[in-house]
């Protein structure tokens, strides 16, 4: 068995001393631009469109990650037939669901104001704040939102979820679609986007959208910088209506050194790391699934094009 | 029914407000010193000795917290057969384990340093901490202990958990006894300290105790001051064996203004707000085992005061 593995400069020699621990019968190679040897499967991240490109002869093609947007989007006409298949969980949940939690908690708890005060040697208690009044939204219940939810129930906080399609969760406040948006918005305190990037969802955190959060509302953002047009939570942060965000991604990576949020304290900037791919269980996951694939059963995570995810 | 209440300059309204819905029936009174009218019940947080002294006539002393040192620890002279009662939860195990997880979670993904980076316009990813370097040992396996245990169990970290007699929890490596405790320090990253305050316990956080944990170990201390022995905290971190600690209570409190705790950064001081006492919740407990004792029944949280908890 063939596999081409694309490198994006990043623990290459790692990936490939796990793909050759989980898939030691298979012949894993680094794709080289104008390499056209015909190949079983490929395994990518954010790849050319060059690699991709009209490969009628994979049986699949993986992503290294739980977002395929850098594979959809690549300019790359995929071969119909050929199935995308993304990473479900694969250490990435719990991550996801640590990032969230913290910021929700330092958001809650007023963390961040104990430690102005402590900074000024003030010793000054605060009236807690009221978990009623600090509903979760989060916004993508996929495998990833789900475990977000779970994680945000053990303190217990009071949850809404929205998704495309209408999906139930047990304790929590569903809503869908485009319809269900705006109720979904008023009544989240914390906004937590976990969406694919499509091109439906591209910009969805924008001026109209976060501006029906109630006032002093927060936003995490751990899926695609592209879900959120910068400038308007800039303004919306700066006119008070947004009290803080905590943000993993970025229109542009890594964040430019002027950009402006660098400047604004209620913007928290982690470069992209809430949830690092889990080297070991993802080669372990995809080995998995080429198995399952070639005994012809059925796999998780495959995309469906249309939908984008 | 005739209640005492202490009054201890906070929240007397709000106490009054919610015992007056919690138990219509009763005459509460707020004690003042030189009273000695019979009551049946007294409602306390760190009294005078002369309150309970000799308080022959009292059915129940209730604690307003979880702790009972302020109690025990008064002077008085309590009857050996008035039962005192400590709040069980009451909304305080939720805060504190939202307290201790967000500590944990600070310190295993390096949100503190992620922000000295972004303070500095530094977009630097770093690679994640093993969870499985990462184990945390909780001291006390009380109703407070072991709803951090479970918190901390959704993250899917190791745990250890130490108490004074042993104890069995699900997924829990368990320790128990003077014996148990060098093995369960050596094995503990992050010490979370939970423990009720008697003498066997004070300044169980001592240099002796804290040095047996690894290299590189957080503190989180949510209990009471007197468990740990300050100076000795801070001699180990200025010799980086312990790299942080998340201090929320003091031997003395507010924090002396020349103490030198302010002007370490690896120490996290908080105002002594890890878990505030819920009043209508709390009311309602007390109102509720007051109930249960007039019908002869039995109650939760009675202490024993040998063992001091």
């Amino acid at each position: 068995m063939k596999i081409i593995f694309q490198d994006n400069g990043n623990y290459l020699n790692e990936w490939m001393r796990a793909l050759k621990h989980s898939l030691p019968q298979a012949e894993v190679s680094v794709w080289q631009e104008g390499d056209h040897t015909p190949a079983d499967y490929a395994i990518v991240w954010k790849p050319l469109a060059a690699m991709l490109d009209g490969r009628a002869d994979l049986k699949a093609i993986f992503s290294r990650g739980a977002g395929v947007d850098g594979i959809l989007l690549s300019g790359a006409a995929l071969p119909p037939q050929v199935p995308v298949i993304r990473l479900t969980d694969a250490g990435m949940g719990v991550q996801m669901a640590e990032f969230v939690t913290h910021a929700v908690l330092r958001y809650f708890r007023q963390f961040d104001v104990f430690a102005e005060d402590s900074a000024l040697k003030k010793w000054q208690p605060r009236l807690p704040q009221k978990r009623e009044d600090f509903r979760i939204g989060v916004l993508g219940m996929g495998v990833l939102g789900q475990k977000i939810i779970h994680a945000l129930q053990t303190f217990e906080f009071p949850i809404n979820a929205w998704s495309r399609n209408s999906k139930n969760m047990e304790g929590v406040q569903s809503f869908s679609g485009e319809e269900g948006l705006a109720e979904f918005l008023s009544s989240s305190k914390v906004l937590v986007c976990i969406l694919p990037l499509t091109d439906e969802t591209r910009g969805i955190l924008n001026y109209k959208n976060l501006s029906q959060l109630p006032r002093g509302a927060y936003l995490i953002n751990v899926a695609r910088g592209a879900h959120l047009v910068e400038e308007d939570l800039l303004q919306l942060i700066q006119n008070g209506h947004v009290a803080g965000a905590a943000l993993d991604v970025f229109a542009q990576e890594p964040l430019p050194l002027d950009h402006a949020f660098w400047q604004e304290k209620r913007i928290t900037i982690t470069p992209h790391v809430a949830a690092v791919t889990m080297i070991d269980e993802s080669a372990e996951q995809i080995a998995q699934k080429i198995a399952r694939l070639e005994r012809g059963e059925s796999v998780d995570g495959i995309v469906n094009r249309q939908r984008g995810y």
